[in-house]
C-alpha cells in the first residue's frame, strides 16, 4: 500500500505492507488525516520514530473486530496493555507498555490503511465531515486543558501561539470563559481567532506583566515559557501544551516557577467524546483552519506546507 | 553595630548604623540566627543584594511599634505594600511592591539590630528555645508545602536531598504520611533523618520508576530536578522548594512533564502560626539539625560551615 514513512527521513512508500489486523484490533481504511507539530518533530527523529507516520485520521473500519464494521471511526491513540500500575489506576494514557500510533512503536494513518485497537475507537455522526472529524484527537487534547485546569468564568487566560493547537484551544475555551487574548506572531492567524470571538494581540505589543490567572504555552518553543512565566499571576498556573516546547531548554531559568509559586501541568491527550459532541453540535468551528489538502502521494509536499508559518492546518486526502 | 554585609563580598563591619524605625517598623535586638541556602546564594549575588544579610532570627523587640515591646519575636520576611492587587487578593507574599528581609531591598539579621514591620512579628512561645526558634522561618516554608500539596495519607512521597531544608519537609510530612523516602548523598545527614522515623536511601542505590505521587525537590540542583521527573509518576506532583534549583538550568529536557502530565508546583515561604505551634508542641525536632553555632563575629567561618556539605544546620549567636 502507499505510505509515508519515517526511517532517518521522510519516505513515500509504494509497497508497504498492508497492515494485518492482531486479535482485538480493527482495520480501518483512511479517508482523511491531519498533519500535526508532533509529525514535524517525528520527521527530525523525536522518539525515535520508524514506520508509517501520523495520528490524526479518520476513515472505514473494513476488517477485524466486528463491533466497529462498516463504521466511520476516529480513534485514540494510544494502545495500552490494559494490565499495568497506570491502566489499573484509571490513567491508561500513561500505559507504561503503550505504544502510540505514529509515534512511539506503532505504525501511524498516513497510508491507505492501519489498523487500531477496537477499544480505541469512536464512531464519527453524520453532522461531522471527514475534514472536521480529523481535528478529533487535536480538539480533545484542547478539552484535556479544560479538565485538568478548573477555570472560572472570570478567570484571565492568556494562549500563548497562534498555530494549529492554540486555535483549537482558544475554541474551547471561548465555552468556558468570558474572555481569552490569544498572544501571536501573525496577523492572519489572528484574525481567524477573532472571527470566532476571541481577544488577540501581536507579540510584539504584548507586554507580560505578571497578571493572568492561567497561560496555556501553545508555542512550541523555550521562549514561550519564558514569555509565560512573565505573564502568569504569583500563585497562577501555565499549562504546557507542547512536549517540544521545553526540551533541551538551555539555560532556562525556572526560578521564578519558586519565587512566584506557579503551577505548572503539563497536558497531553484528552477525551475523544467531548471534542465530537463539540463538533456534532457546531459549537467549535474547525473548517476555517484548514489551509491545504494534498493527495498522500505528496505527503513531502504536504510536510513542507505544515511547516510553512503561514499556515495553519494541513489535511492529506488518502482517497485521492 | 556589627553586621555582616554583602556589597560584592561578605564582609563584617563592626560601624553599621543602627537601624532606625518607620512607621509602623519594630525594631529587634537580635538574639541568635540561621543561616540558609539562600544566604549561600545571595553571597553569590543572588538578587544583586547588597546590605546587611539573613533573614532567619529571633530576639526582643526593644523599640518602635509598642505593640511588641519587650516580647521574644521572630518575623515573616516578605515586608508589603498592603495596597497592590496581590496584598488585596489574600497574597501578600507575593506583593508586587514587597522587600525581603536580608534578599532583596531591605536589610536583614546578621546584625545586632534589625527593623521588621510590626505586622510580620510574631511571639515565641516559652516552650520555644531562641535555638529552636530560629527555624520558625524554614519549618513554616516546610509547611507550605503541605498547604500547597494536598496529601492523601497513604500517599507516596519522596523527599529529593537531605540539606537543611529536606530535613525539615519531611519531619513536616511525617506528620502527615504513613511513610516518606528521603534520598540524599550523605549517610550521616539521611541518618538524622531516620531517627525520626523516615525512611531513606543513598541517591546511589535509588532507582527511580515513576512511581511516587509526588516528589519534593530539595536539592538545590538541576540534577535534582531531572531525578524527581523520573521518580514521579504520571500524573504525580513535583514540588519545587529550592529557588536555584531549577535557576539556569542548562540544556534541562521538560518534555517530560508533558508526556507525562506532571504537575509542578512552585513553593516558597509559609504559616508561621503552624511553625511555631509545632516546635511548641515538640512535634517536630530540630534542634538535633544544630551541626555548629558561631558567635556573629565569626561570620564568614559560619558562612563557610554552612557551605560545608557535612553540616546540616549553622546558627549565629548574636549576643556572644
Amino acid at each position: 500500500m502507499l505510505a509515508m514513512c519515517f526511517d532517518g527521513e521522510v519516505v513515500m512508500r509504494t509497497d508497504y505492507p498492508k497492515p494485518r489486523c492482531a486479535h482485538g484490533d480493527v482495520l480501518v481504511e483512511v479517508g482523511k488525516a491531519g498533519i500535526c507539530s508532533t509529525d514535524l518533530e517525528v520527521a527530525k527523529g523525536y522518539m525515535g520514530f520508524g514506520g508509517v507516520m501520523g495520528h490524526e485520521f479518520v476513515g472505514r473500519a473494513v476488517g477485524g473486530s466486528r463491533q466497529w464494521a462498516g463504521k466511520r471511526v476516529v480513534a485514540e491513540i494510544n494502545c495500552i496493555c490494559g494490565k499495568c500500575d497506570m491502566c489499573k489506576s484509571g490513567l491508561a494514557n500513561h500505559c507504561r507498555n503503550r505504544t502510540v500510533l505514529g509515534i512511539d512503536g506503532r505504525d501511524g494513518c498516513f497510508a491507505e490503511y492501519v489498523t487500531v485497537p477496537a477499544r480505541n475507537c469512536h464512531e464519527v455522526p453524520e453532522a461531522v465531515s471527514d475534514s472536521e472529524a480529523v481535528f478529533i484527537e487535536p480538539l480533545a487534547a484542547a478539552f484535556q486543558l479544560i479538565r485538568q485546569v478548573k477555570l472560572a468564568q472570570s478567570d484571565r487566560v492568556v494562549v500563548l501561539g497562534d498555530g494549529r493547537l492554540a486555535q483549537l484551544i482558544v475554541r474551547v475555551l471561548r465555552l468556558r470563559l468570558r474572555r481569552t487574548l490569544m498572544v501571536g506572531r501573525h496577523a492572519a492567524k489572528l484574525e481567524a481567532a477573532e472571527k470566532q470571538g476571541v481577544q488577540t494581540i501581536l507579540e510584539s505589543d504584548f507586554v507580560p506583566v505578571k497578571a493572568a490567572d492561567v497561560v496555556v504555552d501553545a508555542t512550541g518553543s523555550a521562549a514561550g515559557f519564558e514569555l509565560a512565566m512573565r505573564a502568569v499571576r504569583p500563585r497562577g498556573t501555565i499549562v504546557l501544551k507542547s512536549t517540544f516546547a521545553v526540551a533541551a531548554a538551555g539555560g532556562l531559568n525556572l526560578a521564578p516557577l519558586v519565587i512566584d509559586e506557579i503551577t505548572v501541568v503539563g497536558s497531553r491527550c484528552g477525551p475523544f467524546p467531548e471534542a465530537i459532541a463539540a463538533l456534532a453540535r457546531r459549537e467549535v468551528d474547525v473548517a476555517a483552519l484548514i489551509s491545504a489538502e494534498f493527495p498522500l502521494a505528496d505527503g513531502p509536499a504536504a510536510m513542507a506546507a505544515a511547516r510553512n508559518g503561514k499556515n495553519i492546518k494541513v489535511l492529506l486526502d488518502v482517497r485521492r
